[in-house]
């Protein structure tokens, strides 16, 4: 049988099964955006021929990872707010009414593409402006489900003080809920189905009942998912007791927000308890290791969710907390951290990190029939990752294998060369080959300089605990 | 004045006074293997000519990073010791009988490759074979301040039962140190001074108190300093308490050993009182964040040592720990396990991460009359590293920088473009000239399949929970 595209003689994870589902000397044959067959190279060389070879020799062929939580609009300010407490009110805020739409969309870019070249294939973003920064996707060839961030806050937040209850606008919801809605009729299944839109309710602690409880309505409506944060911090918990005079989970579970639509990001502040009635009521959990470990000092429970019966992914939250969104650096942190929270080397093995990056962030995000794992039907989303790269050398086969310790622990991202999304090759030899990178960075930079200069004022007033690391010559 | 090389219109962070020591459009004037000076580019560009200009324009400029505690011997067998207990006894000593010396240097290679790749210029390697090891550093061109491993242990080792006390054998132990001092007598200020010999016992649980008593003497009377082990996991703390009914820390501190000369490793079981009586003795600590978290699941208590008064420095360990020896990754998890473990976002800022991976560690190490910072006077170990990598863009600068939060929580490595050891440019967009880091590669994975077959019984023997995670699919 013809096909477009054959990637042969690789090492191939299918992560299929319930484990990697290793495949030596594997291939996988590839017709317009869907995968056509996964076996050996002998079994998809007879049966197949393509246009176009890939020799995959001393690759590895996985499927693409996925950023289940990623704020792309927000990368702009990458490093503006770390080591210092209220990292949000003291550290983004002052920023953040500087940022327009259309700088936040050239920061989007450089994360997409930092993104990119670290193997992440399927972005789920979630963030304000998101019917602009879904072009970015469209145009560098990406796949993306996205929300837009919905709350009743206005952007001067930052001038409300600490621990005081937040004022909400009706019209601001409204307003951000349109948004989110347009974005669906708009773009949901466009560019050959590459964008999907969901809903993405900011958090509990952000919107009115009312405004939550619409949603829940329109997801139903739908029939789509709510990305959202649920016990992200205890700013989150503060805001909720003082408002509600309860927790989150709680106020979530008598809301009916408990079910297999809602993504609930983060779990920081979710005791034992809580976790297990949110894993149990068919929720999802997104993990985000470094961002919550940078901003927070904390490990969400994570593998308290997993052990309860639920399904997890991992994210890399927004490029100002973690620093960097790199699912390998995900991968990494997830197991170190919750082995050090159990004080335990066994727990989070490095085939769990896998799972959560590709296959079970998928099911967590209602994409497993199209990605996570390699399997006759689904899109060919697919990275090749140069096993002749120091830090994955050498390999072991036999009667132990080391890549997949060597690919959770030891990669760091740039051993990814090549990277497939809906059957095209989007970045090959590590070039991006569907944008100019360069100029893309550029344009970030000459934003940031500006966005600066606009916010100076707004920074020197917030005196977060930067402004001292400068004086002692820390920064 | 002319010199060999002018480094001009670059970010200059010199490491210098208390912070990072930053000079914005910043140059420095080498000549030979030393650094003439240090200051703007007009300045610099005022003061001296030179043969080869580099052009540092959006690229920072900083010391080579030190590797303060590496085994590279050992990094043959990357992978292979992950997820379980007894990491040592049951990951590793399986196949440690079965790796010849030719084998253990050719791992050692790639580790070098992999450290200098993402900034190491300094190595301080302390491992078995070091009269051999040290011909790498020697060939690729690295500065080195390695140690020979003395113990009075066998090969066979891993034969014993865990928990029972490890036999000793005076001629092992005579053997090993004579390695040691013949490495010293060789090759210390060898190659131009890149190469510098200290001693290294193994650890206070690994050979005799006459053999410590020992090596004390040498180390006075050869005026050099002890790299060693110290409470590294509860099996020393074990076999201590067995053999001698007393802990690491007392049994040094009668031993004489807690003084300026001794470079504390790990500390891992040290409780806060031992931490406290070792940084106070003037000893260095050396901390290694991935290796002790993934091993152990463990913080060492670096950040107390810190705060009672000690000089600490990071190091990458080994590769069957870590899995990675790059102390980008060091500085990250450095960061980011101290803030988890105080669950306080505001320790170990990213300035002292960095810190610790250059002029403090060149101090632990005895070496900040040379390295570790750029000053005149200063051996020339420089890094260049690309300001326009996506994971470091955009940059600000006023009225906070965002580059020193940027370096150590979002760069991977791969951002290290070029890299100058003892004034001469051993890597070049991101080439190695010194050697062919191909055949490295493809010799290491030649030396790894031999040795997984030699030692192939002796692991299944040992029937770590890693076989049982083939069997599932897991790896």
């Amino acid at each position: 049988m013809k096909v477009d595209l054959i990637i042969k003689n690789g090492l191939v994870m299918t992560m299929e099964g319930r484990g990697v589902g290793l495949i030596e000397n594997g291939a996988v044959a590839i017709k317009g955006n869907t995968i056509q067959a996964v076996g050996s190279t002998l079994e998809i060389t007879r049966g197949y021929t393509a246009e176009r070879e890939i020799d995959a020799k001393d690759k590895l062929v996985m499927p693409g990872l996925i950023d289940a939580h990623i704020h792309t609009g927000l990368a702009l300010l990458r490093g503006v707010a770390q080591d210092i407490h209220h990292w949000m009110q003291k550290g983004l805020w002052p920023f953040m009414k500087h940022v327009t739409i259309e700088d936040s969309k050239k920061g989007s870019m450089v994360n997409i593409i930092e993104g990119i070249q670290a193997g992440t294939t399927t972005f789920c973003d979630y963030d304000r402006s998101m019917n602009h920064l879904v072009e970015n996707y469209i145009k560098i060839g990406a796949r993306a489900r996205v929300a837009e961030l919905v709350n009743e806050i206005p952007d001067n937040i930052g001038d409300v003080p600490v621990g005081e209850l937040y004022p909400f606008y009706t019209e601001i919801g409204e307003q951000k809920l349109s948004n989110n809605l347009s974005l669906i009729e708009k773009y949901h299944e466009s560019a050959n189905g590459r964008i999907t839109c969901i809903l993405g309710p900011h958090g509990p602690d952000l919107l009115s009942v009312e405004l939550l409880k619409e949603m829940k309505g329109l997801a139903e409506k739908y029939n789509t998912k709510l990305h959202m944060h649920v016990a992200q911090g205890d700013r989150e918990i503060d805001q909720m007791v003082k408002r509600y005079g309860k927790r989150s989970i709680a106020f979530l579970e008598e809301l009916g927000y408990l079910n297999e639509r809602l993504i609930a990001v983060h779990l920081t502040e979710a005791t034992d308890q809580e976790t297990e009635v949110v894993a149990k009521s068919g929720a999802g959990m997104v993990y985000c290791s470094g961002s919550i470990g940078i901003i927070d000092g904390m490990v969400p429970p994570v593998l308290k969710f997993i052990e309860s019966g639920g399904m997890a992914g991992l994210g890399s939250d927004q490029a100002p907390g973690n620093n960097c969104n790199n699912m390998f650096n995900e991968m990494k942190f997830a197991a170190i951290l919750n082995k050090v929270k159990r004080s335990n080397p066994t727990v989070f093995p490095a085939a769990l990190s896998l799972r959560l990056a590709t296959i079970e962030a998928a099911k967590v995000m209602g994409m497993d029939h199209e990605v996570g794992s390699l399997r006759k039907g689904k899109k060919a989303d697919i990275i090749l990752i140069n096993l002749l790269e120091p830090t994955l050398s050498p390999l072991f086969v036999d009667p132990i294998r080391n890549i997949i310790p060597n690919l959770v622990y030891s990669a760091r991202g740039h051993e990814v060369e090549t990277s497939i999304i809906d059957g095209q090759i989007i970045m090959e030899n590590r070039q991006i080959t569907t944008i100019d990178t360069r100029n893309a960075i550029l344009e970030a930079q000459q934003a940031a300089k500006e966005v600066s200069t606009r916010a100076k004022q707004d920074i020197l007033h917030a005196n977060s605990e930067m402004l001292q690391m400068m004086e002692e010559g820390l920064l």
